[in-house]
């Protein structure tokens, strides 16, 4: 792709190291952005300068933080006793958008993972290992990813904690609502038969 | 979707503002420069900085250019005696990249389309008026789209250049290399019929 700028050649440069972005997209992206009048490149030049400069980790949960702490950590009338450990951002925020959790959150960072030579030490688990201790938690819930590395992980931490008084459970697995039995796979499959649950009613009531 | 931070908000956002990108798409785009230790984000971010402050039009052509005169323009050794008229930028560019033009452009910005409120006073023909008058140009290639749009707006070109001595051509419209006759549509099969070329064997002869 020959350009006629190296302003614009820049531009495409830097938009294609995106993932999941071409070359025809970042240009396309560029001449969209050239050509716009509502300065949607300098907001988008002026967030990016901002994630870079002032985001910060929450030193309580590991999160992106605008501040010391983030602002799930800073709402007060949450579930103190429990807390969600997700491997990423990302997670704890598809789980927040089910509004099906109360409780605080602890970001690892990622899972344990010796072939991609990623131990404890590069997780956030020694906090977690005081976050329990300290704030009289009563339930972890791991809502990690359903891999070797997160059972890896489970497994870990579940031993490190074994010595306080702390519940450890898991999110549950198997088949997806809407899904079809005929297309689950037979580990998923083979698991919600064994994990199966009691029927219950509408109302919650057991049959 | 709720938002652990407002920066991180606002940077989604803003990249949402891009076409074809949606708040899931720039979320991930958001985290993965959250994530990014090689300094991405400030590059993209000075980049449309200068995108905007810095980018000219050429004042030859129309195109974007660093300078007074785009890359194109400022090219010594092209054909001068022939001109390319596009709609858009992008239009060139795919053009340049075929490596089948030697000659030097002119960017309208638009076509006429009286269903828009677009008329020829808000497209550069003027300046393409003045161009074949004084720069002795003797073919115009119309290399714009083939819809009603584009008809008309080489209609308008024509009329307005019927007084000088300047040829006007357009690029071939027909059946798509590789592509299907069957699956051609009736008028432009209809068209290639009307416009069909002698044939002609590998080394150029006519047979």
């Amino acid at each position: 792709m020959k350009f006629p700028s190296k302003i614009l050649e820049d531009t495409v440069n830097s938009l294609s190291s995106l993932p999941g972005v071409g070359k025809k997209t970042a240009l396309r992206l560029a001449l969209h952005l050239c050509a716009d009048e509502t300065g949607k490149s300098t907001k988008i030049a002026d967030a990016l300068h901002r994630l870079k400069s002032e985001l910060k980790e929450c030193r309580r949960c590991h999160m992106i933080a605008d501040d010391h702490l983030c602002q799930i950590c800073a709402e007060p009338h949450r579930n103190k006793r429990m807390l969600c450990i997700v491997e990423h951002i990302r997670d704890l925020m598809a789980i927040e958008d089910t509004q099906q959790f109360s409780g605080y959150y602890h970001v690892l960072g990622g899972l344990i993972s010796p072939i991609d030579g990623v131990g404890p030490q590069d997780l956030h688990i020694e906090s977690l290992v005081q976050r329990v201790t300290n704030e009289g938690i009563e339930e972890l819930i791991m809502a990690l990813s359903p891999t070797i590395e997160g059972d890896t992980t489970i497994f870990y931490i579940s031993k490190r904690l074994a010595h306080l008084p702390v519940r450890i459970s898991t999110i549950a697995r198997g088949v997806a609502f809407g899904g079809e039995l005929e297309y689950a796979d037979e580990l998923t499959l083979g698991r919600s038969i064994q994990s199966r649950t009691p029927y219950q009613n509408q109302n919650g009531l057991a049959q």
